[in-house]
């Protein structure tokens, strides 16, 4: 049977996830990557964490009536900590809840960066030329400007005539330190706004800030269109180096992807692809190659070395983006050739760079990366999972999209939460690690992994044995039968998919294994644990211990994170003084290369066994 | 009759001038824009003037017997103060004995600016990246040059991944202060070029630099294509304001023409256009702007002002310049709208902005400028000559070239010069200049320009009384009958020609008049007068002050500098630092407007009627 759940809608977003009942808001919104605040722990204690529920709020509870007025009660403000989730739900999370845009905001508590954006608009009068005053167009504008050092680049200087002669008295000018950006007629200072992009192998996210305040005004993602070309980045390598010209057919794929999300970004926030005026961009090593026309050969080779490792900064319009036409864009440096930017994006905005305590940032993926350290020092990894948390390699594997079983629940039979709530029709990685743990609780899958058979486990359910089955040579599980499923035929979980999740959790866990005994600290003794990503923010933690895909670390010193690698792209636009931290951090990371580290494959080996129960 | 000429031909340079028997090398030298060193003044003192006389060496004066051994002397070494031209002759100027040359290259003493380009090349040896060394490819390429800071643009960055892989183990850097701005496979240290530019409404000279030894490899020159869109700048303009994409039209005629000069010096060097990894450029305000494409268009609008003033730095590949895809072209910077980087450029390559004394420089053309001053004042004006000094709105006038009459004579009647030495076919400005005088001197020509009608003049010789005719309702001087021009005609100076020659002689001097009236130096008590460019280095200096066009100073003060525009675009390209001056000269140099000076029409007209005799 399938277990009931509840579409919660997040405002302004629009962005809806499926959810169990009594899952707290605060869990909901990370699955849909909205981290909120909550510096007492989420128990209810400090009132951070407000948010509005814009249709039939649940009824008060005693936190909210402590921390929230009898009108804000009215008006449907609640609690995010102490809201169980028992309808469905919209619900409007305001800026000053949101983690990472308080990080960013605020002055004081919680404020790691400081808005700061490299980028500021002037708004000045430029004296038309005299007999008497017989100064060149750009020396008027300087001196209007008022500030000493100015420079000016010739795309500016070109169009400088044609805007000082529109017969308007004022201009607004665009400034990026001591660069003179951009000239606009009459006065455009309430339009300022910056874009920043996490370009994955498989999905490319864009968000449009405006650098006046740092709001997020608008986010879109699409489906990265290289994917026709190959699921990983290897496959993508393999068609530049075997295909004429296949690099910029790759570059201009996913370059015109990107000036789609502008102008779905400009339209849902009013705003012009002109009065964008800074790219920030965040990506893996592969993708990030691609992006700026570098060939990423190299990676796909022994000893897989990246070309560029270093920040890079470029007019935007070199590489094709189509936004104001002096707008520079910032792609933020690379740790290795595994290891990309986005990586360093998500170190830099969970802050674990700063902090003294030690903190491990783990982003599951077809190549998750591993990340321990503080601020004295920082270990990174790049794990090769494979795909099977994205659902490829698995009988009936699929992304988690709608009709995707998400959870899975053993209590006498199996039950299902399946994402949009209809009838599935196949299973995404966290229903995965969900299958797996809760089978190993019932013993149906044992210690090496081996789906018992029937007849050889008498402690089994009735209903536990019936849904064993022989299935292409192999035992499987029945997870939902095909009365139930969508397609009309069962959904089973094979022994070999059984097998590919620990393959791929072995992986995981070798490589924090390794990234732990390096940097010198037992996983069980960091601080806090943060899980980044799509993935991370939707399998259960007890569960993903439970397969050993995480070490034994206490649940409530895990933290969701969400898309940290587009919050780190967000928070060099808002923070331009943030680049030089970024850079420190792809220069500083230790690189360790598991492949040929001594002692990885015997790791790697005994993480392929499920842990005890308990 | 025609008086008797011997062509001069310099080496390497393979130009030549023509000259009138008796004028020393130094002088036919100056004529064909090369200038030597003679630090003791040209009285055969100081041995520095050594020149190599290629054919039939004329005998050796005293002076030369005392500076040369007697092998030089059997080699055909000679000092060119000393040698008066008796015969064609073809001559090698080396290095040492070039006044800029020498300039830029040597230590010590007349040496202004030091050989110091921004570029230098680095052979260096990049490691292959193994597992131990996962380092990216830019790192180890930093590593292997070992200096700090170093950057690099995404141009290279592209590239690098084919030439790190190319299969050599060394590969050449060229660094350009912190910026590796380019690499290559293998040692290439030996090859490294420049290229200056001097952009004229008219010419556009090129001169190819090899940046490792200072050395000028090749010059070549072209007429500026514009030309044919007018022939001067202010009729440029308007072509760019009445035509569709006018700027670019113009811009693409340019820009052809120097990558068609490009190839003609490489060719005659021996170089790739692929290793010229810097070039710079000056010109007039205007030209510079249609060089970069900023319209020009408010430089011929009262108040006549520029778009830019400043130096640009940009990569040429962005404005065209078919040189190396990541080389820099600097732009030196202009003084105001109707006085270029060229004008920077001669100040520069003078140096008159480095002398304690005060230096008066002028540049003789359609808008001739000059300034005066010293290290603590610049003070400039651009004068509205008109082109009657290369020969439009003259009834025979023709620019310098074969067939005109560049030499006027007159005892009992009227001698010429002609250029190339064959019948003459008009009269250039140099002509021009020569036939006014000596019909001043000669009485047929009173103070007021009025030429003498035969009746009134009875101390006119009879020859020449008897070239005094009517024409056209004029009277007109014949300079040589139909019977010796090569057209069959008489060429003739006109009264109307005369009014030309008041009219542009008095723009230049009430320029040179007023600009030291700002200044507060009397032009005559200037410690030296430097002409330069095309035009000055042929007119003959008692003749430019019989007229009145230069003011009465002693003629020994009064020196030629050559094209000291190009000279000065070769400076910045030998001397990184001496932008820094350029830049210096541009701001700080005072720039006159004539047309809305109080008394400048006062001048003017005083400047119109010629100086008494003596």
């Amino acid at each position: 049977m399938t277990r009931e759940t509840f579409r919660v809608t997040l405002q302004p977003e629009g962005r809806s996830v499926f959810v169990l009942r009594g899952t707290t808001l605060v869990e909901a919104a990370g699955q849909a990557g909205v981290i909120l605040n909550q510096p007492c722990g989420g128990d209810g204690a400090c009132g951070k964490c407000r948010v509005e529920v814009l249709q039939d709020p649940p009824p008060p509870t005693a936190a909210d009536r402590e921390h929230l007025s009898p009108r804000e009660l009215e008006d449907g403000w609640r609690l995010a900590c102490r809201l169980a989730v028992a309808s469905d739900l919209v619900v409007s999370i305001p800026q000053e809840t949101r983690f990472f845009e308080q990080m960013i905001l605020a002055e004081g508590e919680g404020c790691r960066y400081p808005f700061q954006p490299n980028l500021r608009k002037k708004l000045v009068t430029v004296g038309e030329p005299t007999v008497e005053d017989q100064r060149s167009d750009l020396d008027r504008l300087k001196a209007a400007i008022g500030e000493d050092g100015l420079e000016a680049g010739l795309s500016l200087i070109r169009a400088l005539p044609g805007i000082l002669r529109g017969g308007r008295p004022h201009v607004t000018a665009v400034l990026e330190g001591k660069e003179i950006q951009w000239v606009e007629a009459g006065d455009t200072t309430d339009r300022i706004w910056g874009v920043a992009f996490d370009i994955g192998t498989t999905s490319v996210v864009g968000a449009l800030m405006d650098l006046g305040d740092g709001r997020t005004a608008a986010v879109a993602s699409r489906t990265n269109p290289q994917v026709h070309f190959g699921d990983d980045v290897v496959s993508r390598i393999s068609y530049i180096e075997n295909t004429r010209d296949g690099l910029e057919k790759l570059r201009r794929r996913l370059l015109t992807c990107l000036n789609e999300i502008i102008i779905e970004l400009c339209e849902s926030a009013g705003a012009e692809p002109e009065s964008i005026y800074e790219a920030t961009a965040v990506g893996n090593t592969t993708m990030s190659h691609i992006f700026l026309g570098v060939d990423p050969s190299p990676i796909a080779h022994a000893p897989y070395v990246a070309v560029l490792r270093e920040s890079v900064d470029v007019k935007a319009r070199e590489v094709g983006l189509e936004i104001n036409r002096n707008a520079n864009l910032h792609v933020l440096p690379n740790i290795a050739g595994f290891v990309g930017s986005d990586t360093v994006a998500v170190i830099l905005a969970s802050g674990i760079a700063r902090d003294d305590a030690v903190q491990l940032a783990i982003d599951i993926g077809t190549n998750g990366e591993v990340v321990m350290g503080n601020r004295l020092r920082l270990v990174a990894c790049s794990c090769a999972a494979g795909p099977a948390f994205e659902g490829a390699r698995i009988r009936y594997g699929m992304r988690a999209t709608e009709g995707a079983i998400s959870k899975v629940v053993i209590n006498e039979g199996v039950e299902v939460g399946v994402i949009g709530g209809g009838r599935p029709t196949g299973i995404c990685g966290s229903g995965l690690v969900d299958a797996v743990a809760e089978l190993l609780d019932a013993g149906a899958i044992d210690e090496t992994g081996r789906i018992a058979a029937p007849a050889q486990a008498p402690a089994l359910s009735d209903e536990l044995k019936a849904a064993i089955v022989e299935f292409e040579d192999q035992l499987a599980v029945v997870l939902v039968d095909g009365a139930q499923s969508k397609t009309g035929r069962p959904i089973l979980l094979t022994q070999r998919d059984v097998r590919e999740v620990q393959l791929a959790k072995a992986a995981m866990r070798a490589g924090i294994e390794v990234v732990a005994e390096e940097f010198g600290v037992a996983p069980t003794e960091v601080a806090r644990v943060l899980l980044a990503g799509g993935f991370g923010n939707f399998i259960r933690r007890s569960h993903a211990k439970r397969i050993g895909l995480l070490p034994p670390i206490r649940s409530e010193r895990i933290d969701f994170i969400g898309n940290a690698a587009a919050t780190g792209a967000k928070t060099v636009l808002a923070c331009g003084d943030c680049r030089a931290e970024a850079e420190r951090i792809s220069r500083e990371t230790e690189y360790v290369e598991l492949a040929s580290r001594p002692g990885f494959q015997a790791r790697f080996a005994e993480a392929i066994t499920f842990p005890p129960p308990g």
